[in-house]
């Protein structure tokens, strides 16, 4: 390998590892030259060559930079699925994906599972390990099907973030937001109507469509604002849709923010054709713009807005703690929430609330939502450098994951096999659509892992792709 | 007050209170008058009016004893529910039971929850807290969606007690019983379909039929042998019944213990008609004969059991552990129970399956057992002596939950709100039918306070009938 070769490999890992972060200053030519031992000439030529690449750019009378956002021009394309409502299927592969056990995988980019390892939740683990030690008949009992009252009016004073009023009576706690998403379904659609979602769409939601006897309708998407409002609408003028199920705030699995002035548009399409809207906010507060952009629920008038959400993103999915704002839909929720596995332990709702109340919850988030937006740069970096050139991605505005998009003649379902063999996990994005589409695209997560792992992964990944499509390299 | 009605109140109370117990020997006639400084004929005074109330009986050469059974020739009539499918109602009356808060309530025969207070739950709670302090951790992630392995092990030995051949993978946890119920009925059936119940019948599992939009047939229902056969053969000829749901084995609400031989006759009526059986075990490890009476699903020879059951009765609902043995519909109960609500929290079941590994749990259901029977001796003999003499009441063969029928002028829904202003909470009977029927009748706890306290709650539903009926009295 030439010297200049060598050396760009060695400041592309430094920038991949987030050793140098974006919008970081590099260090000069002639320093460089320097410390490696090396020509001006080599240390320029490496520079081109990692311009080229687009992983570091150069200002004129500054000198290089990485460049501070990852650019937009390989956005997935906006989805366009089947116009009409249908059965979800998928649920083979979905069974499959949640059977995955950890021992199989060393490298895991396919569960959208929080870091947990944050010193932040210590306070939230102490006080549930008092709570068991102090209190534990405090977790015996039936409790209050409602939820914990300490932890509804902590939810009640978390929403102001999201410029939701609510009272503490308005919220129905649940076990996870799954639960959730399940209950408004039922509450708001009689079996066989159809429901609006977005498209690609969380599989989760998708089942609970299905195990509901219900029928959707994927609209198409676009990876950067969303749902698009004017196919919505013409699928209003020709379905009975009975209610609009979205993820408008750090999408799963595309990662955007809806603009605020679209939620209101979306908002004032279901008044128009009066219709529900079911709101997974479940990665709401893991935006990285600070303060978090409001909710859709924030400019429901008249209560026809379900805001569903859980403490597994932003906190730990093993807490099985969400809650629903159902607005004038309270009572069936109600009703359903009971009958499905009536109340929620005791002693988490009790932690949770302390957490909330005492400000670790804030901690924590404007903790991991750093954290997570360091990660997707460098996951961002890993795929630029590594995947094919023609490979397009999201950029997340929040949460952590995102969509990765191959070239057509990529088969995901079928890498996906054999990067798990190569101990690579990764979601296929047949998973997200209620059909089986996607075929060519995957969702990653880059919560809880090292960047060197992910990276490594992502080497992985385009090695298999390369044997067998190396003319995309 | 006469010294021989002085003498038979005192030892009325004894009694009562169970300070001698069903089965003892009373003191001697002789020895009453000398500790008590009456005549002998004070004493055998007092012991006739006793034996006229049938709180002792005089065995011939031995004396006086407490009736070892209290005897059942005042059970409630066989039910008479209307022999056509029916929406369930009842939902306002099912919620505001579940929401009476205890503050309101200082006597407890209401709501069905185990006796918490006894010693041996507390290496289980110990187990709890070990693991929240030393494994935060394995509390955190998403778990098996089938449950954790090491409890599917544990209950798949438990369940030969009851005669069951379970592997682990046989066996889903759920969210507790009310979860197993919802997800069964919703993988046998499809909405508007039927379902045969008992009648009485527990509520929950009725609002669960409610929010499945499906129909409750109700069938007659002999208060100490179950469901009757005969009617339920008459129905399913006339009727496209889908389901059965039963509580056979230490039945909720009546407390019965249903013959094994009509256990098998009634599998064998679901093979001839091709129908599911929903087997709700729940209270089936409480029976006060040991071993205990075996499940319907050991009977069962081609997967059509879907057996349901939680620790909530035995150890504690605030776990929210539960499981169901799914037979031939394990794979669609494994999708509805994951859209339903996801994975359960694992160190509830990690402690749980320890728990029963260790024989913490044999050592439990032994000492409650016990504990159970002599409360219901004890609370029996209460509702004899004060409440009106043409009650009759179930005695139930395990569990810890008995039927009351009161003469037909007596109005529960009106006595139980009565009851609740003097502190006293029961359960009226109203909530067990799908149509509001059983309005003379109340379900009545004796889990968890002491015999005083029951007694001075029946003492109190008795004074406030006979405010409104003198003549029963
Ligand atoms: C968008 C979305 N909604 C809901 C859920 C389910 O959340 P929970 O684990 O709280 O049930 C998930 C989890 O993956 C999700 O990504
Ligand atoms: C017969 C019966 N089945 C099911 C349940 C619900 O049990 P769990 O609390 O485990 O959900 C109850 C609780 O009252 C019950 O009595």
């Amino acid at each position: 390998m030439s010297l200049y070769a060598e050396l760009a490999d060695r400041l592309r890992e430094h920038i991949e590892h987030g050793f140098y972060k974006p919008g970081d200053k590099l260090p000069s030519v002639r320093q460089l030259a320097t410390e490696h031992g090396v020509s001006i000439s080599t240390v320029q030529e490496a520079y081109r060559t990692l311009e080229t690449e687009r992983l570091v750019e150069a200002k004129p009378k500054s000198g290089y930079f990485v460049p501070s956002q990852p650019h937009n021009d390989n956005l997935p394309h906006t989805s366009r699925p089947p116009q009409r409502p249908l059965d979800v299927s998928q649920w083979e592969q979905v069974l499959n994906l949640l059977s995955n056990r950890p021992a199989n995988t060393r490298i895991q980019l396919q569960h959208a599972a929080p870091d947990m390892t944050v010193s932040t939740l210590t306070p939230l683990l102490k006080s549930l390990s008092d709570l068991h030690r102090q209190h534990p008949d405090w977790g015996l009992g039936y409790g209050d099907i409602r939820g914990h009252i300490e932890l509804r009016e902590q939810l009640s004073r978390l929403a102001v973030a999201s410029g939701c009023q609510l009272h503490h009576d308005d919220v129905v706690v649940t076990s996870g937001c799954q639960e959730a998403l399940s209950v408004c379904l039922r509450a708001v659609s009689a079996p066989g109507d159809i429901i609006a979602i977005e498209s690609p769409c969380f599989y989760g939601a998708m089942q609970a469509i299905k195990a509901a006897n219900l029928k959707a309708l994927e609209i198409p998407t676009h990876p950067e604002h969303g749902i698009s409002l004017e196919a919505l609408q013409l699928a209003l003028d020709q379905w009975p849709i009975k209610a609009i199920l979205v993820t408008p705030t750090a999408n799963n699995p595309l990662g955007y923010v809806m603009p605020e002035d679209k939620k209101q548009a979306l908002y004032k399409l279901a008044q128009e054709y009066d219709i529900a809207i079911i709101e997974d906010d479940i990665y709401g507060d893991l935006t990285y713009e600070f303060p978090r952009p409001r909710a859709i629920k924030a400019f429901d008038e008249d209560g026809r807005v379900l805001l569903c959400s859980s403490f597994s993103k932003t906190v730990a999915p093993g807490m099985r703690v969400g809650w629903i704002a159902a607005g004038r839909y309270r009572d069936q929720v109600t009703h359903i929430k009971y009958v499905s596995s009536s109340m929620c332990p005791t002693l988490s709702q009790i932690a949770l609330a302390k957490f909330l109340r005492l400000g670790g919850y804030d901690r924590h988030i404007r903790k991991i939502r750093n954290t997570y937006a360091t990660s997707r740069d460098q996951l961002l970096q890993a795929i630029k450098i590594h995947l094919p050139n023609a490979t397009r991605v999201t950029c997340p505005a929040g949460g952590f994951v995102l969509w990765v998009e191959f070239p057509p003649e990529v088969d995901t379902t079928k890498l996906t096999e054999q990067a798990q063999e190569h101990g690579v996990a990764i979601a296929s994005g047949s998973l997200f659509s209620a059909t089986g589409k996607y075929r060519s695209c995957c969702r990653l997560n880059y919560s809880d892992q090292t960047a060197e792992l992910r990276t490594e992964g992502i080497k992985i990944i385009a090695q298999l792709i390369k044997a067998e499509h190396p003319n995309l390299f």
